[in-house]
């Protein structure tokens, strides 16, 4: 099969399109003909080096996919050669075939085509374990979305709002038109306004009760003063770096906390706990429509160092597809 | 009646033995004529002029108490003159009565006298609601208490034992044996020790899935070195400061959570359902005797100094309290 390799760690031109050995399911796993692949801002630190894949976990990028099984592995129960599927991925996804645990295989959704559930699987996932298990969003909570215009972000919005909460998004101008067809409440854009003063304005100073975040350190303090009363930060990415100064006393006034995860480093088990809660809980959404997948382009997968140049220039709105 | 006020914030010798006016009961309320009342950290606090009562609390210090009740305000049902209770304050159990909403009274527990249960209901309410509500304690975790020599720390090794988790604390080396009996299964002296290596290799590199802190700021770092994966910080106090630099690579790489509550400010309603909560789980163990009351001593409560300077000293090993 050919799957993109890197020969260097670098910038966007490291991705090549390679000619690589075919993938075989070990215990526990299926193998599926890829459809269509996601791109995610954690593959472009893997490309810079920065974000090693986890042992056991295919060399290649690619967190998320589309596609039809091929091969059963030993020990799978329930699936079936020519299932339409898409996948949580450890990696692997940038490839013409990739090998997955059972556990994190999900029904393409209702009403949906194969290539547009590439764009589900990472995102709800992640957006799920944070706002929901981690952080517990409930009805009537508001939940302040960083970055609302990317993947995460797109999907954040829509899921905040299924569940009855008031949404508000960061993201620049030129974005909130969508977002805010996609369900915000309210949209800051993040280079002129301050955050923390517009969403205290706009909850009549009582804050958000859940913060989903993606860039770290520079946010920390202000995100600890946007926060209300007994109100839960999940970190999710650290674009504004790691090491930040916090408050306790601040965050101890709000009887607050502060959650930091990644998905990808979780165990096999641990991902498919969160894919059966995602399916319990959040694919009837989807499947009703309330959820949909927010898809800025398709592109060719040999192409995929234009997809991450598009990435990060962040003047994408949702998915960037890779087809191979 | 009598109750300690305070002329000026300063050291003990600012505690005063003093007539002052009765409490009335008020919507939802009982008046307790206190049996005895304990000393907790945050009175030293109040006393040093850093931690004003919340609004609506009695001005006078005392966040527990035990008594009986000898008046029942309008909207209370099911309690009775003459009811032995204890209780949880937002303050004012310095005093010879208090005036107490409903919802935070507790029974006296089985085989207990009415002065010992003076020594529960706030270290229970913060216990349970930070290890268990917040942090998730579960059977088989390992829970590290730091300051296991106080009220708090004696109490939630006994908790932790009960719920089935491994139990290390960190304490002055005197106080070792007392905590050991008490059920903790690794008791570190930290003034000679680092607690993070001795956690590691207690759990064989795993870490304590739940850390439970007084100390704040100095500690940040050092405990998200000891948490384990998945594991959560719960901080109740800031004896080692407030502002500290958190490092969310490291606490990502954990997928980790900092949590920072006080109790006191908590809402009415809010501490009813901790107290409930406590009925429900805590008091059940209790009863059982597989909790009991760690005091240290009894003091008159006109002595109150003395009890703060003893306190102070850290020396020690669990209640303290004031017989009026």
């Amino acid at each position: 099969m050919h799957a993109i390799t890197i020969e260097q760690p670098g910038g966007p031109e490291a991705l090549l399109w390679t000619e690589v050995p075919d993938p075989t399911p070990g215990e526990g796993e299926v193998v599926v003909e890829v459809t269509a692949a996601a791109v995610n801002r954690a593959d472009v630190m893997q490309r810079q080096g920065h974000y090693p894949p986890p042992p056991g976990a295919p060399p290649y990028l690619g967190l998320e996919c589309s596609g039809v099984i091929t091969a059963i592995g030993p020990g799978v129960t329930g699936r079936h050669v020519g299932e339409r599927v898409c996948a949580l991925l450890a990696g692997g996804g940038y490839a013409e075939q990739v090998a997955v645990p059972e556990g994190q295989l999900l029904p393409v959704p209702q009403g949906m085509s194969l290539q547009e559930a590439a764009a589900l699987p990472e995102v709800a996932c992640t957006v799920w374990s944070n706002v929901v298990d981690i952080a517990r969003l409930r009805k009537g909570d508001t939940l302040l979305v960083h970055g609302g215009g990317g993947g995460i972000g797109t999907f954040a919005v829509q899921l905040g709002k299924a569940l009855g909460a008031t949404v508000i998004v960061t993201a620049r101008e030129p974005k909130h038109a969508r977002l805010l067809d996609l369900g915000a409440d309210l949209a800051i854009d993040y280079t002129s306004s301050d955050f923390v003063g517009a969403t205290l304005d706009f909850t009549e100073g009582r804050g958000a009760n859940v913060i989903l975040d993606i860039v770290g350190a520079k946010y920390l303090d202000r995100n600890v003063a946007a926060l209300a009363p007994d109100g839960r930060i999940a970190i999710i990415g650290l674009q504004g770096g790691r090491r930040g100064e916090l408050d306790l006393g601040a965050l101890m006034g709000k009887r607050g906390s502060v959650s930091a995860t990644t998905l990808r480093a979780r165990s096999v088990a641990d991902k498919a706990r969160i894919v059966a809660g995602v399916r319990e809980r959040v694919w009837p959404l989807v499947d009703a429509g309330a959820i949909r997948p927010i898809i800025d382009r398709a592109v060719p997968m040999r192409d995929a160092a234009d997809a991450h140049r598009l990435m990060e220039s962040s003047d994408h709105v949702g998915k960037i597809l890779l087809l191979p």
